[in-house]
């Protein structure tokens, strides 16, 4: 089955072999942040969520850079949303609803980091599962040096990413710092050379596409992330107990188990656009007040 | 005071010196884990936390394998519940039951991974405190693999024990990976040669055993546990307040104190089976609904 | 502007070039912990949250140890508070007065451990940012071979700070270990010379003072803290979105943007003092009941 990839402004969005790669691409303006990227950024998890053709999406930027934060050209009204949009009561925080978007996700989210990173070019990062960078990366949580503030929800995930001591060190001084710094502080999963950045990233998401079950994927992913703030493990078990009994009556476990004990791959016939159970809202999430 | 150990159909269960070693005993299936399992792990830290002369406790595999997961000898159906039991409702995941019962231990307990630990032989050491392994140990979260999800309120305890990137790649690809992997990512403290795996458990026991006051070892367990999903520092100080005024006038801290002064070892008198203070339900938990 | 730096029982305080230096001052007596010095150390960060002019706050020991722990010149006595204070109902825990007040800071805090720190020695030093130790500090969560339990909101910083499992380690075994354990397993970031650690903290500290909006740092601070323990990314998705949207049209915002397209130095002009903005309590906390 073939469908057209969907369109963007300030994207390039392709499918292959069951990966969605997803481009930042205004490589003259080293892939600033826009409203525009905002709006295509939530668009595109739309896309993927519901193409199964796609089973692990690769976040990366065209050209140089991967995002060089909030496009300045405003200059000092940038973040004067009020001036800039005529908004009368609270703004939702652009960066903000991109994360929030990513972290309901139904697909595994690899960020390939090809080069700088900066404020929300790191934060858009913390709800993609796996980073990895080039060597050539740097980063930089620079919003107290803008005379703003941590934003896309990066209060919640940047401590769950590398410690709460590491966050507060990183907004603090507002420093750019290296891909090798990043690395040893939990940013990033593994550095590589530039020209193997891709490979690394794509052989991640092949391992996942090949081996994995996609419902499996999916309920695991929101499993996981939902469960990072939830109070007690009972909170778990009431959810696993369910999703076990769900899928452990599923096709996909009867396949599972005959592939292991005949040592075959295994073919697995759910989908995720249609086979999620459906005793937890998986894409649901707090309302905005 | 010498009491007769209890007995189990799937487990070897002994307390020497004040240590308590329970082997998974299915080592002709690897210890794959069944019902009777289930049932015969919580017995086991029902005594252990009733048994005064328990001041920590080991967790082992007999033979090869530490535990190779859930026993496929019912196929596709393994994990079919309502078909093998006939269960209405909402069946409880039984390595769930497992894992909130050790939840709850009053003793410290000591994973000592001897070998291949896969599926709820991985899950059912999140709770316990401290992980060692052998470097002949392997894991795998294969749940994806297997057309189901992770289990035994694995999504809270992962990513408190190896952070929510490793938690999710791990679920996601399902892959079996190595003792030294574990080990880099946190899953485990220490890696040990095969011979040296004991040895080293029974040590970290023994420093517990031979120095701490039982019942503040006890109450340390439930407070760091119970606040990991904590919303703010003040429900610890409600907690600890009490605790330390509890403890600050008890037998136990007149001996520690005494003892320190006088560089001398402490022999405390207070015993976990009938003095934690009652001001906090230290073996509750939430309903499961 | 100078104000006269006011003036304690148990410590030294000091600022200068935008730094404050807190250190705890009874050497002769190792800094052990006492009431007073728990009244001191919540008076001297209400002073600098106050001080426009500190930017920073660096907690250090005179003389040879950092802090040896609560004072037990009482004896058996040292923590029956009942005996001691003749209270009725619950007492609050002193380390967990100060924590909560450490909690609440402005401003951004480095331990510099110069020394000895043994039970509240270690726990007043979670809640601060960063810390740094002398090669020759050691630590000690000493509670449990003292028949008391971790206090001063341990049970919820530590685990956060150091992992669950490390956590619960140190606090069931009461072992003084080293500062290499301690740097390995994450209670500080760095290591130094005894001739270093006061001239690294400076640095971490001026890098700060001399880059960062105040307003920022003090605002991503209390986020950052505030949203370590919440349930969804949400939480912070709301507090951002106000917070970007009123620093967004800052002062401190225009300069921040005009300094860097014009590549030189800000000068931001907002003040904690005065202009932390009221959507959300900085400073509150739950009520102790």
């Amino acid at each position: 089955m073939t469908t057209t990839p969907p369109a963007f402004e300030t994207l390039q969005y392709a499918v292959q072999n069951g990966i969605a790669t997803i481009s930042l691409h205004r490589p003259e303006k080293m892939n600033a942040f826009t409203h525009q990227m905002c709006e295509d950024l939530i668009a595109a998890f739309d896309a993927t969520d519901a193409d199964d053709n796609v089973r692990a999406v690769i976040v990366t930027g065209s050209g140089r850079a991967f995002c060089a934060g909030a496009d300045l050209s405003s200059g000092g009204a940038t973040f004067d949303y009020e001036k800039r949009y005529g908004s009368t009561g609270v703004k939702r925080d652009g960066g903000g609803r991109v994360v929030l978007r990513i972290f309901r996700s139904l697909k595994p989210v690899i960020a390939a980091v090809n080069g700088a990173a900066v404020g929300v070019g790191v934060t858009m990062q913390l709800p993609m599962d796996i980073r990895i960078a080039s060597t050539d990366a740097k980063f930089g949580l620079v919003f107290a040096r803008r005379g703003i503030t941590p934003e896309a929800a990066s209060s919640w995930f940047l401590s769950r990413v590398v410690g709460i001591s590491t966050a507060l060190e990183w907004c603090f001084s507002g420093r750019v710092f290296s891909a090798q710094e990043a690395h040893e502080r939990g940013l990033v999963r593994s550095l590589h050379a530039p020209e193997d950045l891709l490979p690394a990233a794509y052989a991640i998401a092949r391992e996942i596409a090949d081996n994995a079950a996609p419902v499996s994927v999916a309920m695991a992913r929101q499993m996981i992330w939902r469960m990072a703030g939830a109070a007690h493990p009972m909170d778990a078990h009431k959810v696993d107990s369910r999703a076990i009994q769900s899928r452990g009556q599923s096709d996909d476990a009867k396949e599972g188990i005959a592939s292991f004990l005949e040592k075959r791959p295994a073919q697995f016939p759910n989908r995720v656009s249609s086979q999620m159970p459906d005793f937890f809202d998986w894409q649901g999430e707090p309302d905005f007040e």
